[in-house]
């Protein structure tokens, strides 16, 4: 059978504040300069959620991107949208918020969801200049 | 020799209905929800068609975009811009047209067209937020 | 007090056939084109609603977008999304839908669920290349 | 002599939260959702500064774009790029960094700046699908 | 009758210098930098024609944007697109080619060719970043 | 460890002709057609830097997007931008520049500088719907 990827694109939007923990201020700045501003700063976060897949020959589908954006509803929106990522949210109380973390904290928890014969691809735009792309692997 | 990939973008316009002709009515609504009106819906469907081969040294072109271009003319834009894809097309005479089988179609109108050194990609929008992918296998 | 205007962006897809009914298929054909095919074709609309209005001391806001997208979604992405706009609505039975006639009447319709002291402006897309604006007079 | 706009379009990442100090949660709550969140949330803004006036007939501009490039720098982003509008600016300290309030206040600044012969006009989109326009009257 | 603005949009690829035949190179530097590079640099211009009038009862047209786009070919883009702007056109043979100045030379072209009761207003972006208007006045 | 992706987005303008110096004329234009203007022509380039590699765990980095960007500055930005690419500088006085050429150029400058534990890919857009891609290999 014939593989095809489809997309559903998302937002959300966010304040985050990029350090180490275990790092001081100093170091910090040196390191996420003006990313490291203690009252947090934000982003308009744009999300490609890619799924691979057989298309089922009775839809015409991979994947029911209704059933998708739902599930990126949850598993994203829902989570993060007009949350601030390092206080309100369990997934970054103890890992730094960046572009590339995010991007792997979404692949996983849309990963969970999925059946097992599609595979994902997530890209993150945190500004229309930075961007990151996560497979799982 | 190094491979390269290149990329020449168009667009059309077309109206579709998705629907299982196997299928009543009732369950087809079920599947697919508005996207299955009778009198059907339309979109603005843009086309990336990505050709992947060798630098050609005289030229310095994988392939002429021009040439490209004209081939999507010919295999695509003339065949369903401003069309109705269930039924003004033999394509999709008795193929539901969801994005992922219009994307098949187009990969495999093109690619009997392209010389056998270059492999054929192709991703289509049916809107800004959703986008499907083909490159033939 | 200070005039701001601020825009809430929506987007419905829809088919259309460009056609007037007192005229003959050659005339229309002459005049419409590829755009009087008699089985539809179709676009994805982007819709731009401006409002302006004084900002409200307390709130900060000419008007809440979240209504302002409520109305939106009531008055034009219900009637209008995954429509036949020939078909399927009222307005266009006997109207032309042509980009012009579709900001018109968009624009009366949210006229009216407008407050006096609010002054409407639409901007329509129906490709990325043509556009069109109405202001009501 | 004949007038023409120039624009130049900037970016800047900052927090904010929408309430107003005067009323309690609850009433935040019911009138700013989740715009409210106490920890903030966040957006790339896109700023367009549009400059109209006459051509210098030696140079063939209205206003140098290196030079406004400069003045937004001073005046908006190094101020509100990676800040939290609440929290680090006067301008916000006791408004609301609604969106149409941000304007007002980016055009008050850069308006200060700009010979009298030049009028100004702001566009700022909040998100992609919020935008608000101000030109100072 | 009701007034509509449409907007067909065209696209022209170009080099250019900009410089002041009158001054020296070292003033020319001053004033217009990396713009002055004796080899030229060049753009991809966007271009958005706005043409406002009453809404043809019979068609629901303002204008056909189909002989706006043919209009926009003979007059810009045949003239202009794939052009040294300096080198190749009558127009900038002694008019610096700033956007501005692009804008005016393209405004009178169209406006001449546009019937009386039809009024014209032209937007050329230079970059995402740089944009001028003109609306003849 | 998990390898994730990062891009940085940069543009420049520049002029540039398309020929093959050991063809006559007739034959360059029969195959470059305007592309092969003697006095030019231009484009605003865009560029996409993508950086694949496993994430600092301290940093939760894959590369320092400001790094990245720096990088981009000196080995690109500065090199091409406002430049004729055929007369200003060493890399095209011999190759012609084809979006094909300039990508690959791009890549073997920004590779030589990054670490061998990352690769890269650059993707380079010359018109919104001309793209190009290159891995190295």
């Amino acid at each position: 059978m014939m593989s095809v990827s489809v997309c559903r694109v998302a937002h959300f939007n966010a304040a985050h504040r990029l350090y180490n923990k275990a790092w001081d201020f100093e170091k910090n700045q040196a390191v996420f300069g003006k990313c490291n501003n203690p009252n947090y700063h934000g982003h308009n976060y744009k999300l490609e959620v890619w799924v691979t897949g057989n298309i089922d020959p009775e839809t015409g589908y991979v994947i029911d991107l209704g059933l998708l954006k739902s599930m990126i509803e949850t598993e994203v929106e829902n989570r993060f949208d007009h949350k601030n990522l390092n206080e309100d949210t369990i997934e970054f109380k103890d890992l730094n918020p960046t572009a590339e973390n995010i991007a792997m904290v979404i692949w996983n928890r849309l990963n969970a969801k999925l059946k097992d014969d599609l595979s994902l691809r997530v890209r993150l735009y945190e500004t229309e200049r930075n961007i990151v792309e996560y497979a799982g692997h």
